[in-house]
């Protein structure tokens, strides 16, 4: 269920001391080969967090040997002292497991501009060590949470291969890349650059289009690592459909975990001009304050739908947009239709479907409605 | 106080039966000369209700002669009927006046898909005749408000010629207008092609800055009426002063009577390479739901402003950001800097400083915290 089902790899997750609580806070996830390649992709913020200017210069060789990862602080906008904590902390990684600290990935979540306590860092680096283990992948999961209220794991099983995967994130979830740290391993034959394109095509399509409130971190890292344990080479599509199905699976798990959410939103918008204007409507609708408020209120406010339509670029007529929720079409041809009274929206799942008729493409976008439990949980504490 | 003030104008407004509560919902501002030039700026949104597709066409001229507003009903996707009744309305109130109904601009507010009751909206223009006077720019102000809890009015004086203005809209405040109507009178005279450019001087610094939910508007309107009727002509420049003056007061009234809001906060980017820059940095802030909602809990959390900074294309080095809010510098060079325990947050007028060091413009863009009671007013009545 998790980042030590493929062969090859150990984890662990202790606490560390920085969490005042005494909760786990550190994890630590290890591929033992034979192989090491691995792919990565980052938050396309432009603030960057000190973890995030180690590990991107880390992973430009396709090979990574270990993760580590704190929650209970961001390291971002720490200063220098901060990237020096990160280096520190690669540093010993490196040293207790006999690798080179430039293979050693590192990734904080947390409060932003609280520097970690390089102390308890560094003893927790040595705490984990002594604790990895073949079935650490749990206490891994664990040890990454912050504001999460369950961990989140994944294994999906090709043929003599599999996918594990765990992640973190639960607010500051929007497009390329949430709030959120993921860590996928397997133990196919998987060289770096096929695990890029893979693990690029499976983002795309999952985490890119996961908007649970519009807010970008500082931090979102997703890194694979594939030790080549099972000597089973799997195809590219072969591989690509199931990294891309734990991806989506992990997905689902961070939009169901999402800070105060009583909903889970799908928004699917049909036959668009290009996948592009597909993914730009269906975000202006998972961005609308209005209508995430009316989707908590359990509101089948579709008005609210078409004008977030309406402040895009997309190719439609804006005389002619379909609008279902929950399959039942409250708008057609830009006009009222089905009795909105018909529309259910007590069930957490809700659809919301938009034909744009302007073409064949099609895509989905997920999304939470806006609840005082997410007003209350972003206001109450600093995060 | 109010539209009437500036000599040549005359209102009403009055319960035309559209709002279940019998409260007034019918507004008339007719200007009676002896000049009739206006120009007016509509809701950016490609979604446009029925009174927008009608008075675009009405402003072309530069001519208008009244205003016909209701609340109760935006008469936005209703269809051909919706837009019929918008043409219906238009030729009453040029009926009663004896003037084109092609130069009668019309505005209507409220939920989006409901069709306006035609017979009341026509009985409500002979009412509204009958009640027209000089005085009676606080009815017409009081009979355009929505969830709007005040009426908003503004009067600005120039030397021998006057400015007056009333708004509404409380909810879907965002850039390129908000969920507003605006109308402006003077008695100056002012032709209608130097009154176009004042008005798009003034809201671009005004209105357009206004990002109070980040949702836009299918129906804003701002109409500025020139009666003449001083007999004075202002120098342009001057005009322009005083126009902004009259759009920015009314603004800030929009900005204290927003759905919910306990703060109103004022962010103000400087030194950035453009005012371009400056306005879309300003402008991620405004949208930040954690920003927003930290404003709400009085926590001074700097690390969001910067995390949503990050999400622009703006000019500047991450590493080199300052950020001040009520004046205490709480990061200097992104690092953290003055205690942030300094801010006290707990008045509702809160400064947020950016400082992108990258040139000499500056903006300031305001929005509201994310509260409960925008949660709540937002789910629990549809609008």
């Amino acid at each position: 269920m998790t980042v030590t089902t493929p062969a090859g790899f150990r984890a662990a997750g202790i606490p560390a001391g920085l969490k005042s609580t005494g909760a786990k806070d550190l994890a630590l996830v290890v591929n033992d080969g034979p192989a090491f390649d691995s792919a990565s992709v980052f938050t396309a913020n432009r603030c960057k967090a000190n973890p995030i200017l180690w590990s991107q210069e880390v992973v430009k060789d396709g090979v990574v040997r270990a993760v580590v990862l704190n929650s209970g602080g961001a390291n971002c906008y720490t200063g220098p002292d901060g990237f020096q904590t990160t280096h520190a902390v690669a540093e010993k990684v490196g040293s207790v497991l006999g690798v080179a600290p430039g293979d050693v990935v590192v990734c904080s979540t947390g409060l932003i501009g609280l520097a970690n306590d390089r102390d308890h860092l560094l003893a927790g680096v040595d705490t984990a060590y002594a604790a990895l283990s073949g079935d650490g992948g749990a206490d891994a999961a664990t040890a990454i949470m912050t504001t999460d209220s369950v961990s989140k794991q994944v294994v999906v099983e090709g043929a003599g291969w599999s996918i594990g995967g765990m992640a973190k994130g639960a607010g500051m979830l929007a497009p390329q890349l949430a709030t959120m740290l993921v860590i996928l391993t397997t133990d196919a034959v998987v060289p770096a650059a096929d695990l890029d394109q893979a693990l690029r095509a499976a983002t795309r399509v999952s985490f890119d289009r996961l908007d649970s409130d519009g807010c970008m971190s500082t931090n979102d890292t997703v890194t694979v690592m594939a030790s080549g344990a099972s000597g089973i080479t799997p195809t590219l599509p072969d591989f690509t459909d199931a990294l891309t199905q734990a991806c989506t699976d992990l997905a689902m798990q961070l939009l169901r975990d999402a800070e105060g959410a009583d909903h889970e939103i799908a928004i699917t918008v049909l036959n668009a001009a290009s996948e592009d204007d597909a993914v730009e409507a269906g975000r202006s609708v998972a961005r609308s304050n209005l209508f995430k408020a009316a989707v908590f209120g359990n509101d089948p406010n579709w008005g609210r739908v078409l004008a977030s339509i309406g402040t895009t670029q997309a190719a439609f007529d804006p005389a002619d947009l379909d609008v279902a929720m929950n399959g039942v079409w409250v708008c057609r041809s830009s006009t009222p239709d089905a009795d909105p009274a018909l529309v259910d929206l007590k069930p957490r799942e809700v659809s919301v479907t938009i034909d744009l008729k302007s073409g064949d493409a099609r895509a989905t976008v997920w999304t939470n409605d806006l609840t005082h439990a997410y007003v209350h949980e972003n206001s109450a504490y600093s995060s």
